[in-house]
């Protein structure tokens, strides 16, 4: 099952955006995320949060409707995105889309992507993503084939200081056992020369941002 | 000498964003950033980048009224921001603030964050900041006083692993020699109770957001 994680981010292009859900993807909106809920034309099946950045008339709407929510304390641990990824995998999904995490506040937009490198996450399908981009992590000992548009930017980020022995093909620069230490630049605005790009990593966690086909 | 540089992101509130120059900065435009200065009534002592992301009539424009201009090519192992930064250093620069560096293309974003991690940064005031928030980087071994908008949202998101011996007073909830794992969200959204806080971090590398006064 794919779970579709609606974040408190910023919502460009609604339109495109809203092309993404299927009939059949579980919805979840994540507190203040709720509010593009109207405008990407998504019915959520649960909403969660401790609701301290939804506009009242919003969450009231939602109440009317009855609409599954689980409202957390405020004060807790857990930012609601990662609230909302566990509660989508208790439900069974395996492939979990985030679409809506960037933009606003710079700490929960960081936050957000530091989510996926949690350890519990590893064995699951987990991306941030929007109309043109996805970004994803890679961990050590692990070959990933990504699906992305063949002559799309491809970027590879080094998280966790020195990312050593990273292997790609079909890249215009292509990589084999090449390291990225933490702050280097050296992995931005590769381009991809096929629909499908296989990355091996052997140390360190990488993260992927591509570019995905129409 | 404090630089401001202007990154190639998303451009808000451009009236507040103006009121941070002051005549005696040295102002630097990188590539597509450059766009920005006519709505930030801002002149660039400097332009640097490729020039593959600037509009060519605004580029025109800066030819015509003889701004010093370097173009690097556009295949290089550095992003136009650390040629940016390394500028302003060798200008003399001690203070340097990055604004207009969120937004548009995440792996753009994240590589502008991660830049200020890089070792050859250390010794400078280097951070990223709006009207509303600032980031930067907190080094191991470091007690590093910020000033902050007293009731305030501050948030701590480690970098590299592991972050330990997290020390700060004057928060919401203190810290006193705490830990934050990679990925960990615990460091999000705690509250200053004071208008300057003290870190002390003990290993590792941590990402500071916070809100600034007026």
């Amino acid at each position: 099952m794919r779970a579709i994680i609606i974040a408190n981010g910023d919502c460009d292009n609604p339109k495109q955006l809203a092309a993404l859900f299927r009939a059949d993807d579980f919805v979840i909106a994540v507190d203040g995320g709720a509010r593009h809920c109207e405008t990407l034309s998504a019915y959520p099946d649960l909403l969660i949060g401790d609701f301290d950045s939804l506009d009242k008339p919003i969450l009231k709407h939602f109440v009317a409707d009855d609409v599954k929510m689980l409202c957390y304390p405020r004060h807790k641990d857990q930012i609601d995105l990662e609230l909302a990824v566990d509660h989508a995998i208790a439900e069974g999904a395996t492939e979990i889309a985030i679409i809506t995490a960037m933009g606003g506040r710079w700490d929960m937009t960081l936050a957000n992507l530091f989510l996926l490198t949690q350890e519990k996450y590893a064995m699951f399908e987990l991306y941030l993503t929007d109309t043109v981009q996805r970004g994803q992590v890679i961990r050590a000992g692990s070959a990933v084939t990504l699906t992305v548009k063949a002559g799309g930017r491809f970027s590879l980020i080094p998280l966790l200081g020195d990312a050593t022995g990273i292997s790609a093909n079909d890249l215009e620069y292509p990589l084999a056992n090449h390291t990225l230490s933490l702050g280097s630049t050296k992995g931005l605005s590769n381009r991809t020369l096929a629909d499908a790009i296989t990355i091996e990593l052997q140390q360190g966690l990488v993260y992927a941002c591509y570019e995905i086909g129409d």
